[in-house]
């Protein structure tokens, strides 16, 4: 089904399945086949959006359902939320410009990347936001801003697609010292850190941990850590949490 | 109604009010505001393209219609017609970048300018890019290329109001040492040239003459003429259609 590797369109709690079809047809307008959903309000398998495909079935098909964003980009290298406005999650913000180079330097390096995209009107959580490392805008008229899901896809999609022709490679790419660390990889070292910051009473109110976990995540996933660094920082958050564990056993004493 | 000068939207032939009403929100997506319909097949005004505009009303109630290609681009100095595959017309094919820095570059120096799309399926007729200076064509997957006509409008527009920021202007312009041509004028020098071509029974049969005028009208579009150019050519018409009549006289007398 795929001829070439090319980022993985995601989206998060697509309404209509009359949607999720212009976006399959957009994607296989501009070369991408690779369609991931999270929670498809209407359900999954959709004849509306095989209609709307306009013959895309291959991507319609091929698209596979995740309960949640963080399993849909799980097995990805570097993750693109799209957003229409601005969030102040201090995060990188690019146009599809940009991406698509940087995406095109990455995929041919091995990587795997997503571009995710919220639903129809309200876009992408904060908390989704919060699991990308860098956030793509579109340019468009600030006063009639308002691009449907599949016209979205298709810009994003046509900057891929034409990034292609460019030339503008780098003779070398920045070399990490070790593959980049899958999404998956990065979950757990949040979800090991949070779990020892609960334990430790950092969090206080569930308002607080709400607020202070999203922006735990905003920091580890805003620049591609390596797998050597997420080894680093579980070695630490182990360090501290014995460390807390003995004091306290001592205190107890 | 319209805040910066841009170029023309033409649609010939659309069908659905729907992709009319899609094509207006395209449109003020990308600082776009005139549109012109040439022979709508479902009317004008249409219910279902305000229903479509999501919003773009001031670019649906200012759309004019018009009953040929040629009126609706009278006024102008310069035509794409975009065409989604090969016209044996012998004119210069360009892509929606290129386009977009060239047209900023007329349109800043007061030329006006349009950009021509044919209906839904068939795409224009060859006598309709006959009367354009250049064909855009859009980069898409050649194994799936099927753009909706909004998606065209869409991609052709992005490119314009992207081409804003780019900088890359050159310190001066061309000189043509007389203003552009209108459209109008240009088609005053055909017929004039048709005309006259007939009765000096130039053309032979009826079918013969639909091909050869089409391919003057594909020369004397293919580069912009300035108003210069057209009173000389003109004059060369008069010329040589006196000396054919005075010629005729003799040969009576």
């Amino acid at each position: 089904m795929r001829t070439a590797p090319s980022p993985v369109i995601v989206l998060v709690d697509p309404q209509l399945g009359e949607n999720i079809g212009m976006v399959a047809r957009a994607m296989a307008n501009m070369g991408l086949s690779e369609l991931r959903l999270v929670r498809p309000r209407d359900g999954w398998p959709s004849e509306k959006a095989e209609a709307a495909a306009s013959g895309a079935l291959d991507i319609i098909n091929g698209a596979v359902v995740f309960a949640t964003l963080a399993e849909a980009i799980a097995d990805t290298h570097f993750v693109y939320a799209t957003s229409a406005r601005e969030r102040a999650q201090a995060k990188i913000v690019v146009g599809p410009r940009a991406a698509a180079r940087a995406l095109r330097g990455r995929i041919e390096g091995g990587q795997r990347a997503a571009i995710v995209f919220g639903p129809e009107r309200a876009g992408l959580s904060s908390d989704d936001v919060a699991l990308a490392d860098e956030v793509l805008t579109l340019p468009v008229n600030p006063a009639f801003a308002s691009l449907n899901l599949a016209q979205a896809v298709l810009l994003v999609g046509y900057e891929w697609f034409t990034s292609q022709a460019e030339g503008e490679r780098l003779p070398f790419a920045t070399e990490l010292g070790a593959g980049p660390a899958t999404r998956e990889a990065l979950a757990g070292l949040v979800d090991h850190l949070e779990r020892e910051l609960d334990e430790a009473g950092f969090f206080g109110t569930a308002e607080k941990k709400i607020v202070m976990s999203r922006n735990l995540r905003n920091i580890l996933h805003r620049r591609a850590l390596t797998e050597h660094d997420v080894r680093t920082l579980r070695g630490v958050i182990n360090m501290l949490s014995r460390k807390r564990r003995k004091d306290e056993a001592e205190g107890e004493a």
